[in-house]
């Protein structure tokens, strides 16, 4: 169902206008306005889920299956060898739009974005942590 | 085929030590033991590929829900509310070990970690950039 408060719902519907790049049974390609690097594209599934905890299997498959194809073609559109996949899954994880999306950011040698350092864990957490997660493996 | 010189292909034949958090038919999930926050997990195929554009569909469809039921587990384990789900493809992108993976970085509030900054394009521009993406999709 759609959600009318909805962006991405509004722009599925193309109550919003976007740069569509491609469409797929159940999701659309369009450019991401704010682009980390020319050709940032946004994978969005046409039914509203608020993030992908909610999402249905049927969507998640076909959306890793369309971002393969998508991905694909940013890369020899633009002259790319190489690109970030990512998804911001809750509020304090940077998702800004409440409706499901992947974010596929192509690179350019040297442009000079960093990752999120790592760190150690201390002797014992590890495995502490491990097993807290094995638990809850449903 | 294992690649008798991939970190992860020795992992994946528990050649190498892991910190295993869970298993499917097709890929495992492990501690990253440099985690951005604790309960970092990494989201492997046992079948190597280089990355998500030489990856089966199958792996790729089977990855995305496995990945579902790990985020939940290291969410409810840990007692996150997000997370970020992320796949560096290709050298220039971050990618240090090439076969195929996927994190899954939970998110504390007020953890400091801040996303890639984003441009506007110059008038005209994205159309130009969304026609050359579109001429590609196959």
């Amino acid at each position: 169902m759609p959600n009318g408060d909805c962006l991405f719902c509004q722009i599925v519907a193309g109550e919003v206008p976007s740069f569509k790049v491609a469409e797929s049974d159940n999701a659309i390609a369009i450019l991401d306005v704010n682009p980390v690097n020319p050709g940032h594209t946004l994978i969005i599934p046409k039914k509203h889920s608020e993030n992908m905890l909610d999402a249905d299997d049927e969507i998640l498959k076909e959306m890793i299956l369309f971002s393969q194809r998508v991905a694909k073609a940013v890369l020899s559109g633009l002259g790319y060898d190489a690109f970030n996949l990512e998804l911001n899954n809750g509020r304090i994880s940077g998702q800004i739009i409440p409706h499901l999306h992947w974010h596929i950011v192509p690179r350019i040698a040297d442009d000079g974005l960093q990752h999120w350092p790592g760190k150690k864990y201390k002797a014992g957490e590890a495995e502490e942590i491990a097993e807290k997660i094995k638990a809850q493996i449903k």
